[in-house]
């Protein structure tokens, strides 16, 4: 029997989530307080519009509540009213909040568990979906204590249709990891891009990779991120007051290499800095096994159109999977140098068929 | 008349310029106190080893110091003294402490000015060098008060010849616009990778594509990063004050939300977020002019040899230049996507075009 899935909210992640479902087999219906938005959702693949107070509609068996973080509460609550025998879940980017918000409503906690699919991006809205916005990204399922296990294996079922690698873990659990893994370094980003805003034209032109990197998320959404932070209040102050605590004794440090006898100070710049690295190294890799050290073969390529399809073109005639590219610009020059991640087992045999090829290699 | 050129130190800097040099036609001698360093550096091309003490060598024109930060002034000090027509510089990443070292030892300053290569990598030593490191990077001329203009001018020319993109400011500047757009992000980068350290798996195999460019550079060198922040104590405390006092400020507006009435709170966090827009603006485009908006097209890419290399064989095919590339993988799926960036003008073309043969777009 085909499952009935009400969406609730048609931004990018709830239109992406109706296109996904509805390929997967689902039957989607679609709500949002916008008709454009819900219309446009619907134009993209999404579903069918859901019919207001049309009782041949019948009882949706999953609603997925993809309203804003400081709403979805509220709506989680009334659609478990609403639709007394559905499972309803969420995908808000925090989970504890959500839930208290449930719960204080006296909504019947049995039939909702959290979700929350980890696939924002610094662009939004239906014009921004696709059905494939899942495909390989996280998705953590977030029952809490009262979820009924047939709830949550509805919800996850959901999940794996859309795409995602699904991964379960309770409302604490998430949202501290979230606070290390997403909100703090936005946070980070959004602090560090801001000190540039003051600084003279030849200052600034003197950023290169690394600040670029480090900032690239600091061009996200003022108001989703005022939610998602706020959301997440307890568990995003918890990190940043051990951030705080760790850059006071850099300040320290540094006050004492500047004014004083420096005693002591870089031991504290290089604990933090090789701390960094020990963090660093614990993100997976690609392939969401242990990171894997792959070597870099750096190779210069003309800014010309089908230079970069021309090496790429030689890497996979070698035979070699490329596993990571990573381009970096000249400055006012007509090239850039194209670092080509591969197993160290094949790195040196691809240096020397490009260099055959007559690529110029570096390192 | 050929540039006779003395590089003092033949770690991954020194010898990427003694390879530069050498190409661009100077007469390039290299010093080391390791004696296995100087001769590799040799072997990659950068130079003659320097004869100990022998006088027909003659003196120099130029000596560039290309010791670590902590010991460059002395070293310059040092080369000041044995070489008394030459120009001396150093390519340490910090020049008012270099500067001050130099003075305090009553080297003759009218011979020397500082330079700053701004080619640094996570990568280090001879072995890694390249002879087109500098090439359109940013190469900034340090000179001082009491630098003569024909002092300034040869340092300046030498840059130029090593490839780098040269601009000049004064010590005081510099440091100030290397701690924002160097030395803070690196700070930041490694607070927030260590804040991963004590994750559990689960947690940490959240980490998507924003925490992953944010601690890129986290994997740094703590040994060098040391000498650097310490190098630049005055310029980084400055700077890191005012990320300390917006921290105090967003981490308080998180307390409020948790325990308080939460008033004003959400003002803090969307300014914070806001001006790290505002920031993330300011650093120029790819071709050094100012930011330019490229229009995004997405493409689902099999994880296969040869078919990213297919894709970017078509662009090229499609007379497009690609400005930029970015690949997102999926956690354990095969495929990745690939964000081509390219001109607004030619991005609906380009997307039809790659539709026509057969990409899958998205977005």
């Amino acid at each position: 029997m085909t499952t009935r899935v009400r969406i609730v909210g048609t931004g990018l992640i709830g239109t992406s989530l109706g296109i996904a479902l509805s390929r997967a087999g689902y039957a989607v219906s679609l709500s949002d307080p916008s008709p454009t938005a819900v219309a446009l959702a619907r134009d993209l693949g999404a579903g069918s519009v859901a019919a207001q107070g049309d009782p041949d509609a019948g009882e949706p068996d999953v609603v997925v509540v993809a309203a804003p973080p400081d709403v979805a509460g509220g709506v989680v609550a009334d659609e478990l009213a609403a639709w007394p025998r559905a499972v309803v879940t969420d995908v808000a980017s925090v989970k504890v909040a959500v839930l208290e918000d449930v719960r204080s409503r006296g909504a019947d906690l049995s039939r909702y568990a959290g979700s929350h699919p980890m696939a924002g991006r610094e662009r939004s809205g239906a014009v921004a979906a696709r059905g494939d916005l899942f495909d390989g990204r996280a998705w953590v399922v977030v029952p809490h204590e009262d979820s009924s296990p047939e709830a949550v294996a509805v919800v996850q079922e959901l999940a794996r249709a859309a795409g995602g690698t699904v991964s379960t873990m309770s409302p604490a659990e998430h949202d501290a990891a979230v606070a290390v893994v997403s909100h703090v370094p936005q946070l980070a980003s959004s602090l560090v891009a801001s000190r540039l805003r003051d600084l003279t034209d030849p200052a600034v032109s003197l950023s290169g990779q690394g600040i670029r990197d480090v900032t690239r998320i600091a061009a996200s959404d003022p108001q989703l991120w005022t939610q998602i932070l706020a959301g997440n209040a307890p568990a995003v102050r918890t990190v940043l007051a051990e951030m705080r605590d760790e850059l006071a004794e850099v300040i320290a440090a540094l006050d004492t290499l500047a004014d004083g006898d420096g005693i002591g100070a870089r031991e504290v710049l290089a604990r933090i800095v090789s701390h960094g690295n020990a963090g660093h190294a614990r993100i997976p890799g690609k392939h969401g096994a242990a990171p894997t050290a792959y070597t870099v073969v750096t190779v210069l390529v003309p800014d010309e159109p089908g230079e970069l399809a021309r090496l790429l073109h030689d890497v996979g005639d070698a035979g070699v999977n490329l596993e990571d590219l990573h381009l970096e610009h000249g400055l006012g020059q007509p090239f850039g140098l194209a670092e080509v991640s591969v197993l160290p087992s094949v790195a040196e045999r691809l240096g020397e068929e490009l260099q055959a090829r007559g690529w110029r290699l570096h390192g």
